[in-house]
């Protein structure tokens, strides 16, 4: 498996289970806990190619389903434990959130080459699940609140873009976005 | 007209008045009744047709407009009749339920040839219009409820899919998942 | 500019300034003006577009993401100067309301030929980027609200869709439908 495969894989599975910790939060049962895990994993990548008008990324690979579903039973099955991990939690959603700005931003600009259509699909990519996640766990969005959630997944994607524009090599502007990104989420978390 | 057109109107039509009462109970005018409905009846099959990356299905097809309209006025002008048939509309609605998620597991089968895709095909089908409705009324989701809602779907799809992947006829398939989601969401409504 | 381009920038403009009025009441930060304003102003005009299944307007053309990113940021800067014009945006609102009903009737009336759906799309395209603002920022939705939104929307894409079945020409048909749908608006503000 290539490491971009890896890391996309792992950011689903991040964000799915912060969607089953919604369930667990509202005390769902199993089929919630599936539900909002898939949503919240993929939901933000549907929007990005839905918007894109290529095909939606987990139609053709069965295995971001699975992962979303494993996710959701690991959490139903084991939540006490992972409750008392929230901390780590949102250090792992931080990273999805950076992986999925700076992979909406690359695949905002192989399609269109519009660098503001770019920034536009990495904050798309990167915040829709959790405000889809928010909005059907009826909690206020995450957009409401005072955390920079939405500023670093934009901050990544320009980065990024801006990387590419001036002609970078990919293995220099994916991590810078994401290093981007991850500052400063990751700042608001420890000084925030 | 084929049975399977006359299941999938009947279908449309139940969702939408459901989505007629949500409007009634709101006090909305006769606007909020015909969108409200619109929303409900089409809405779960433009999810799966969108992320199907197929045509949405009412946009070549006008019976389904005109359908949900006509319902909305229905319940409009005779609210107060079919209030108190309520009980009824819900075993409707446990029907319509069932039908939609075995035609969004057919469909999903159809074109992605991938077991877990129809699955969740078969439950976006069944249970988002439902769940626009609510958003859109201003109602707790009918995910946070304790209904077997999106079970029963999960299980109508599962139903569908197993007899097809067995390669059993859509004679026997179809029926197979219908009855297992409306075994599953009418006992929830009779010893729930 | 072709002036049908410019009333198409102009309506996007008014809508991404009440979403970035609604920024304002839920005191975001400059990102969350930016994000409730796109969302807000280029929203209806996506989902039409993903329904009809053509490209999606603003991908092609970053004037779009420019413009409201532009008013966004004037609001956030100037917020207490606009606030107290609220009465001025609200009828900048229903003339974006009325242009948008008619463009969005245009759009079906020519990819699909048919009036129901045209109707539909009209609804859809001037209606849902105000119900997406006021669900992301927690706010009773427009449509539960008692004004005539929903409803002047709908009469404008009819008078449009009407005008165009005679076979008016377009110098006719869109104003009828724009003045129809202003008045029904306008008339809500003055006497509602």
């Amino acid at each position: 498996m290539p490491i971009i495969t890896f890391i996309d894989y792992a950011g689903v599975a991040v964000f799915a289970a912060t969607g089953a910790l919604a369930a667990s939060r509202k005390q769902l049962d199993i089929v919630g806990f599936v539900f909002l895990a898939a949503v919240t994993g993929v939901g933000g990548g549907t929007f990005r190619d839905l918007i894109l008008g290529v095909p939606v990324f987990w139609i053709g690979n069965r295995d971001y389903v699975l992962i979303c579903t494993l996710v959701a039973l690991v959490v139903f099955f084991g939540a006490h434990r992972v409750e008392s991990r929230y901390k780590l939690l949102l250090w792992l959603d931080a990273i999805g959130l950076a992986v999925f700005a700076v992979m909406g931003a690359a695949k905002g600009m192989a399609i269109t080459g519009s660098p503001a259509v770019s920034i536009v699909m990495g904050m798309l990519t990167a915040c829709f699940g959790g405000i889809l996640r928010d909005l059907l766990a009826g909690e206020p969005s995450v957009l409401l609140r005072p955390e920079v959630y939405v500023t670093a997944a934009i901050v990544g994607a320009c980065v990024y873009t801006a990387c590419d524009l001036i002609l970078l090599p990919a293995q220099i502007s994916y991590p810078a976005g994401f290093l981007a990104a991850l500052a400063i989420r990751g700042g608001a978390l420890k000084f925030g």
